[in-house]
């Protein structure tokens, strides 16, 4: 996840000052969106009408936006210069593809002389092999990014286009083609002076439309390139051609802005358009039009122009009351970008590049050992049954803080796996150079690239989950859990009795994110169940197998968010004490699900039964036999057994968090926890957090209608 | 732990019905000290005068006291007989050495012709020796028990006193120096008929004396053999050769009643007198003697006759209210008897009998898997640190439930450790035979000899903790904890490097005895806490390093007795979650221990007290810096680290009987566990339990004064 911003003015004359201004505040509307770097790319030069936009200067620098800030005080712009028709666009970073660094920062651009310059939010997949081919052809690349592969091979078809004069758009639209993964792009170009373009493929897009005009339409119209044939590499029609091409604002002054979610555009317009994947919108002389390739199935015919009401906050937050709330109705989203690239669907194959190299080494390992805390832990738990069947080795799973404690004994055929989100957790930190000094090979699996876990590790994964702001990690468990099973599939893929079991795992994979969306569509029914359940001071959560991780895991949000003693049990331990707790006023939630474990959760039910307990049972769609039992029952989807897991844990994550909005806390506001989190965790969040509480209130725009 | 019983009647006509039934009835009340066996040993023949004691029969079988009741109405036993002098021994064994089997059951015999009979309740530590020296002069042994080398003794000493006419107990004076260990033993002989001697060390016993008549005094003198020289093997002065003997009850008639404790004599007199170790008690014609071989300095010169003023339930318990209190305190003679003829404080030798065989091969394992339910495996988590260390090896801890559910790769060169205190609790049994399918090398550490889980595995230890009534596991916990120190030790005795680290722990077993008296006499102290806590509905139990298990641990005793919901968490996962539960209202307890994870401890104290949490912390006597901090401090004597667990869990223990008994429930009678124990874990111990509860109203003897 990063955020994009682009800002242009037509015949609306403006002072750099306040373009520049005006993309920095976009940015830090974005922030939450990532927070490791940012940048800004503007037309340069003297500002004489023959020179606008001939010359692209851009600043960028690794931290947060108010480091851009310093970096542009610090940079030879002249700020006074007053532009008639301007571009600008700007970035703020959530590394994926190269550490947080200035030369990894947005925008990326084609060549020394800033021919063309984007700016992108999302992963190329296929950036590599674009890469090759792009130096085979004497490009040099002088950053890590999957993006700098986007600014070079425009350039590239732009020199390659044998004279043709091409239109803005249908030179990006020729570069999408080539492009594999996910994107929200936005170009700028010396060629193509005061236009822009941005398309969209899985991240979203959306336009926002200032004018003091009155807009001719609330439609924009979507053109289609005539005939059905594919566009072959050089015959691409002009953008000219195209049948009926319909602009906004016309010769009047306007102005557009360009971003990835409302909070950016709000507090300039609430006239907005959201583009659909696909779509290739461009601005040419001040006027917007939105073209494809090609029409969808009961697509409609036009993109709406939209009016918002929102507050800035809740923009950020989308339709969601708090970030902990968007970030779990995010995961389907996650997890999508967790395997982007990684996983073939098709040819069965899964690669995770970061590991590539050291795949031979590590099957050739005695042992496999997870260090992590809190939630990365459980994620562990979680995966642990999976990696010991596909791996056959001896696998462990640790929490940092006591296997440092103890001097753990570790050796040089282990494989010390850390799972951190932050990539800076204290503990999880040491216990990798406690292994590092004992030459175990070391690998990261964080959701931060740059990280001090990411850098000293010996390779590693990152789960792509976009950054977390809130206090309760939700979707960061989910796509540890994705990615460790992605290495279980990885350690085993040269052996052939296990093929089918992958297989049928990588089937899960494949339907994961539509189950979660179903998961997630019971969240009015666990908002029934926690009503019930607020009140409460103590929370059982039992299963075993599979499921023990969940238990743990959903014990723990609930523990955070709501301050209830939740505690997770597993089932397998019931008659060895726990079921002491177990009477018909203890709120105990179980996991029963039809895999191998299915018969002893039944008869952990009935323990629980015998002692009048009312057990919440979490259980398969078709399990009648459990719901029959049940107190209430929540049924998810079914899916393969080690990934059910995954599936089981969200109505725990949903039932924390309506727990704590019905015990009256600020979800996103944890008093008790935020402090501490920050000291160990990953300040930066939380930093970031506190600047975002200065926002809360902001003026309502004036238009009362309701849209999104 | 086992339970003795003889009965003596002189001069008082009884008939054999009704000795036997005496015996029975003693051995129904003493069953809770052992109940795997049962045996009696009583005058056979026609009971005419001229043959009165030159014929012992024994009766005797595996399984309960009820199991011998059918077994003597099966035998040829001629119950109508009346002996007017008459000695009968009975014993309920709780088998140590040899499994449950009739062979192994006592009395245990000098030869086929039951020459000299004997009973023993205690461990012989240098029975092998003695075995081997009495094979060698011919005799030939029967069973596996250390206690028929006592037998066989007793018979080798009287063939070879070269005609030297020797008292009984002077025969059993020759007798007890040869031994070591731990013992309270009871002799009968064809050669001595009518007489019975008994004596002890280590293990308990006690005599009560029932006559119409008014005793003529209520102290019997100490004889000491006159001088201080050694008793030389050939020149033991005669009984009657000791200054001033003086008999209780004369030529009246009288009975005595011998056992181990006063429940089984309660019901027959309630004056008795209690032994000490080394006494040698004796009864000849009718008259009581007690001997020393020394006077100890400031012993007193005479045995006091008590009155015992006690329900018989409250017999059973001693001084205690409850099995589970008497177990807590029974601590430090049970870890005497779990060290007992293993670990050598001298040459700091430490040898596992059960384990010798098999240490080479488990020398060569690649990792050790200890795997156990409930308190078995905080047990593992509570040594894992300490095994790591001395033997550098991977060591596991697993749930037994998740082990199997997880279906966990074992390989040929893991040791598999199997910790029960019944050796029969389902789910270990199983993970026990899963990993023998895998060819693990597997050891059993059972608190009960002839379990499955002691039959099925390779090797194993007997923790000799004696039964555990109570619900809650206590002494088990500490018995399991100090042989998986023995075992690290053992692992390790072959390597320089770690000989000072050994030593260390060697000497901190020493003092472990006296340590543990030391922290229960905090006993008075935790109840005042307690009486502060037992209406809270939650506590929380925080510690790290060496005290995580002594968290578990705790955590578990308060919910299993209590009902509280309570949680033992790592304190180094605080931040990570659980904080968010802490405040002025929440209970908290602390374990901050000065070893290398003091400072991290002092960390997690600050962040309790900075949410105005009240911990009461657990910490070394010395420790004022955590004292000061803390809301109450409960003062414990500091060991070495790796030991340290043992100490600090008992507060814990304490704390979890007194909330229990505060809370108003019975601590022995926990309606809402025992009956899924029953099923599960050791079918025999609740059943015993049952009965007892039919024996509850018990009529008062009618002295009130009450000396016990």
């Amino acid at each position: 996840m990063c955020g994009i911003f682009a800002y242009l003015n037509y015949r609306i004359p403006k002072q750099r000052q306040a373009i520049i201004e005006t993309l920095i505040r976009g940015l830090q509307r974005l922030e939450y969106r990532g927070y490791d770097s940012a940048g800004i790319g503007f037309d340069g030069g003297s500002g004489e009408k023959e020179n606008v936009g001939k010359q692209i200067q851009i600043v960028r620098t690794k931290g947060k936006v108010k480091d851009l800030q310093e970096e542009i005080s610090k940079q030879d712009v002249d700020f006074d210069v007053v532009c008639d028709i301007h571009v600008g666009i700007a970035h703020t970073r959530w590394a994926t593809h190269g550490a947080p660094a200035n030369v990894n920062t947005h925008p990326q651009r084609s060549d020394e002389d800033n021919e063309f310059i984007v700016i992108h939010n999302g992963i190329i997949t296929n950036y590599k092999d674009l890469r090759t081919f792009l130096e085979s052809k004497g490009y040099e690349f002088e950053s890590e990014t999957d993006t700098e592969s986007v600014a070079k091979l425009i350039k590239y078809i732009y020199d390659n286009s044998d004279n043709e004069e091409m239109s803005f758009d249908t030179l990006v639209e020729r570069v999408v083609q080539q492009l594999e993964g996910a994107f929200a792009l936005l170009f700028k170009s010396v060629h193509y002076p005061g236009q822009v373009v941005g398309t969209r493929r899985g991240s979203p897009m959306m336009i926002g439309i200032l004018s003091e005009h009155k807009l001719s339409t609330d439609h924009i119209p979507v053109l289609y390139r005539s005939g059905k044939e594919k566009m072959g590499n050089c015959t691409l029609p002009r953008a000219d051609s195209f049948s009926s091409l319909y602009a906004v604002g016309e010769e009047k002054g306007v102005e557009y802005f360009f971003a990835s979610d409302a909070s950016a555009i709000i507090e300039h317009t609430n006239r907005v358009i959201f583009l659909e994947d696909d779509d290739i919108a461009a601005v040419v002389n001040g006027r917007l039009s939105i073209h494809r390739v090609e029409r969808r199935p009961s697509e409609l015919p036009a993109r709406a122009i939209q009016t918002l009401q929102m507050e800035l906050q809740q923009m950020m937050k989308g339709n969601h009351s708090s970030f902990m709330q968007k970030e779990i109705f995010e995961q389907p989203e996650s997890v999508v970008n967790t395997m982007r690239g990684r996983v073939n669907f098709e040819d069965l194959s899964v690669v995770l590049g970061g590991l590539k190299d050291s795949i031979k080494e590590m099957r050739r390992c005695r042992r496999i050992i997870l260090i992590g805390c809190g939630t990365s832990y459980h994620a562990g738990v979680a995966t642990r049954q999976i990696l010991e069947e596909l791996t056959e080795l001896p696998v462990m799973v640790e929490l940092s803080s006591d296997f440092l404690d103890r001097n753990t004994p570790v050796f040089r055929d282990d494989v010390c796996i850390f799972l951190s989100q932050s990539g800076e957790t204290g503990d999880t930190l040491m216990a990798l150079r406690y292994c590092k000094e004992r030459r175990a090979l070391t690998v990261g699996i964080t959701n931060t690239v740059g990280s001090s876990i990411s850098r000293e590790t010996d390779c590693g994964v990152h789960i792509n989950a976009g950054p977390e702001i809130g206090v309760a990690s939700t979707k960061v468990y989910i796509c540890q859990f994705v990615a460790l099973v992605m290495f279980a599939l990885m350690m085993c893929d040269d052996r052939i009795s296990v093929q089918k079991r992958r297989a049928e795992i990588i089937h899960g994979l494949q339907k994961l994110p539509d189950m979660i969306k179903e998961v997630l569509s019971l969240d009015e029914e666990i908002h029934t169940v926690a009503s019930e359940l607020y009140q409460q001071r103590s929370v059982l959560i039992m299963g075993r197998g599979y499921h023990y991780a969940t238990c743990l895991e959903g014990a723990l949000k609930i523990k955070e968010m709501t301050f209830m003693h939740s505690e997770g049990i597993l089932a397998g331990e019931l008659k060895h004490g726990p079921l002491a707790l177990v009477d018909k006023f203890m709120p105990v939630i179980m996991l029963i699900i039809r895999d191998q474990t299915f018969a002893k959760c039944q008869n952990a039910l009935q323990q629980v039964l015998a002692r009048q307990g009312r057990p919440i049972v979490i259980c398969d769609k078709e399990d009648h036999e459990s719901e029959k039992n049940a107190y209430r029952a929540i049924k998810v989807p079914h899916t393969v057994d080690c990934l059910q897991g995954i599936l089981s844990v969200i109505p725990l994550q949903l039932l924390a968090f309506h727990l704590a909005v019905l015990r009256g806390y600020n979800v996103d506001d944890n008093k008790r926890l935020r402090k501490v989190e920050a000291e160990y965790v990953s300040p930066r969040k939380f930093r970031l957090w506190k600047d975002f509480a200065l926002h809360t209130v902001f003026s309502k725009p004036k238009d009362t209608s309701m849209i999104l």
